[in-house]
């Protein structure tokens, strides 16, 4: 059917489970139907908000067309719109922030109330009824099990050929009845190439043909070479201690250009035979599996921009069997990322002297995206980084601060902090050796003074050693920024 | 021979990995001996200090006879003794707080730096050499396997009959050869009830006579009382719901009087056919064992007080396989942990309105004990718990305050919020909508007002509304406490 007619049997107040992640899959005609017909529904000033629910972040014909005609009440469980930002942070949208390896067991728990239709893009419908996933599987499982009805969007524009490229597990329980989740290494499947779905739920088929909107990476600069450098450096000098295999473990890495830079610096560096398990595969790590650097990658998401993405269409059987696409409960399992011992390098928006990291929020309240899955690979790495650049805003930001406006991640979370200054490895210190190596390695020489001046005068004022702070000034960077529009005095 | 003798061959700057878990199953001999070379080197003008690694808190004969003679360079990984705290929170000793389900993997890595000795307190050696566990693990397969030497202390005090209590888990390796534990309930064996040890690594053995130290809890208060009973109220309710099982899931219950409160309420109240799978097994358990309430628990470390270790060694055959003590690493597991959905319960020092928890600093920069395995817990529980009283010193202390001073626990790790006031539930809560219940319901009367004055302003005046603060009054209630002993206006 259409997709306004599939729109229109959403009702006010449902919970939606959409796919999408990190701008892969995500349902391409229905949300936007839906929009319009929330707007039609308040232009007759009916009340219409829904409760949102993704995989991760999606794409503006999702998240942005239902935002702004204001049909989100809730919103779960990571966004990147500028829209959606914009309303939580105007205290208009709820926004609840989950670990992304949480979303489906909660669903499953019951913790989040009841899901009344799931709107799922499929590469494919088999004749059985078994569905082809497109290019990300997110909570797609959990979607369409819990869901009271289904909707489904058959994409014609994801390749066909996207058959086989995933592996979704079925052999997940409730406590108590769970048992080990049988999978050794990123390449290994334990579970079927398809998403099965009770066709009874099924209300709706849409039929779609259009691109999943990635963005463009910026080629990478200076700094975020220099953050590469910092980490191939590292990694070799582990490799050199015995610490690290010389095919390392398996490479997490998270969304964004420093990531990608990152990736891009591994790919020309001297390491060979890696694997990945990640969330989302970005273009680095297509190049990475291009050139042969990298063998395999598991991942939940296929986030490609529109060049990467051509290439990956065209040239699809080179990939096969290298790459594998799970559910993001998968991707994300504590207890699979400590297993295989992940390498995690994640970005961040500041770090304080003590190696607590804020993730999510800028200047201590307003939402920048989310948590997504850095707190599930930070704590269960074998080696968990955070990198950012020392500085922001052409320096008027210090991205190491005394103390953290917000923490995401504590500081026995976090064992590498990396600026394009240098990498501070914390392992093994305590919070003042932290604070000492992290100001004189990973700040920039223009906060480095000031930041010494505050350890020195928690020092002599605080009401303890172990983690010194001055309470008064402690966040007064923050303050002066909001303030002043720099950190600067 | 003799514990002098032993202690003797323990050299300056040296790592010691001692056994000890929460004052269960520590050497009792070798650090008193210690402590006095020590403080002899020192009165001969010698340096002398070690860095020294335990399974968690020990007691006054370890940690407070090497603090007090000035022998700890570096602590490693929890600790709750006042000597010990005292150096630390006077920077004079380096602590590095760990999680403990982290520590023994980091050793292994070699995070940490190298083991010189182990020294660990057993109850027996097996005429093959394979050594009896005393009333704790904690980290003592892994300091045993990677010192280069071991003094052990056979402590006749501790009953032979705890032979067969223990099992510990030898499939463990490094990544990427990590396989999954197979491990599906409490009261399921995956190893063997005996440490191994290479005999040509044993330097010493000692021959000791004393009982652990353990203090004694005092009787349920009435606020510990009304925590207890909020917690059984919520957990009867989620069975109600068709979200908990009849026999819930497993119990994990931190340490301390509170804990122990929560344990004797589940002991009176209505549920039966319990588990637990926990770190340190109190007087608490013991009675819902001997009750009946509780069938089995695996954990850690027995921490029972003079009586209740007295009873369990006049009836320990009543205990006889339903109690199992296991590796800290495995006690405290990730993997182990998500996969049974255990009810996680522990103690905080304060919580702030969006829940965000510290369980570790006073007033943001002093250490009180460390945070232990609370971290392990809460990240992976079905449920995670965080109680404490509202107030604290008499009403001079909010424990529920507008920006924790320090952050353990971030708002993603904590789903429920109890005081002596309530319970607050904050799955699927949004943080504004967090901070109206916790205010609401857990903070006392008396800082009620001002919570929800805060809030009111952070909301007329913060950047953004996902989380709003103040950030010039976020920590103001701690630096009033600093500066006039209250943090009442």
């Amino acid at each position: 059917m259409s997709a306004e007619q599939a729109a229109a049997m959403i009702q006010p107040g449902w919970n939606v489970g959409m796919s999408g992640f990190t701008g892969a899959g995500y349902p391409k005609a229905v949300p936007r139907a839906l929009a319009a017909h929330i707007e039609a529904a308040h232009a007759a000033g009916r009340p219409f908000r829904i409760g949102l629910w993704t995989g991760a972040s999606t794409a503006p014909e999702l998240d942005g067309a239902l935002a702004k005609v204001d049909g989100i009440d809730m919103r779960l469980p990571y966004q990147s719109d500028p829209t959606v930002r914009a309303q939580i942070n105007s205290g208009h949208m709820q926004y609840v922030d989950i670990h992304l390896s949480h979303v489906a067991q909660f669903v499953w728990f019951g913790f989040l109330g009841h899901l009344n239709v799931a709107v799922i893009e499929v590469a494919g419908v088999l004749p059985d009824g078994r569905l082809i996933p497109s290019t990300s599987v997110g909570n797609n499982k959990t979607w369409i099990e819990q869901a009271d009805y289904v909707i489904l969007e058959v994409n014609h524009r994801q390749s066909a050929a996207l058959e086989g490229f995933h592996d979704v597990y079925y052999g997940a329980a409730l406590p108590p009845h769970r048992k080990p989740i049988p999978l050794e290494t990123a390449d290994q499947r334990i579970g079927e190439p398809y998403l099965r779905c009770d066709p009874a739920k099924v209300i709706a088929v849409v039929d779609t043909d259009a691109p999943d909107r990635n963005s463009v990476f910026t080629p990478p600069d200076a700094q975020s070479a220099a953050i590469a450098q910092h980490i191939i450096d590292f990694l070799q000098h582990e490799v050199a201690q015995g610490r690290l295999p010389k095919s390392l473990l398996p490479l997490q890495s998270g969304v964004g250009n420093i990531a990608n830079a990152v990736l891009a610096g591994l790919d020309r560096g001297p390491f060979a035979g890696l694997t990945a398990y990640t969330e989302v595969l970005q273009d680095g790590m297509l190049d990475m599996l291009r050139s042969g650097t990298l063998q395999s990658a598991s991942c939940t998401a296929l986030s490609l921009s529109p060049d990467a993405a051509d290439y990956f269409n065209a040239h699809i059987d080179d990939f096969r069997g290298r790459i594998l696409i799970r559910p993001q409960e998968i991707s994300n399992h504590p207890e699979l990322i400590r297993r295989m011992g992940v390498l995690a390098m994640n970005a961040m928006i500041e770090a304080d002297i003590y190696g607590n990291v804020n993730s999510t929020h800028l200047m201590g309240s307003a939402i920048m995206n989310g948590i997504g899955g850095s707190g599930d690979f930070a704590r269960n790495a074998y080696i968990s980084m955070f990198m950012t650049p020392s500085i922001a805003k052409d320096g008027s930001i210090s991205c190491i601060v005394p103390m953290a406006s917000h923490v995401d991640h504590t500081e026995h979370d976090v064992q590498v902090i990396v600026t394009e200054q240098g990498l501070a490895d914390l392992r093994g210190l305590a919070p003042q050796q932290r604070a000492r190596r992290i100001i004189d390695t990973c700040a920039h020489p223009t906060y480095r003074d000031a930041l010494h001046d505050y350890l020195a005068r928690a020092r002599l004022q605080a009401n303890g050693q172990h983690t010194p702070h001055v309470l008064t000034d402690a966040l007064s960077w923050h303050e002066r920024y909001l303030r002043t529009g720099t950190m600067l005095p």
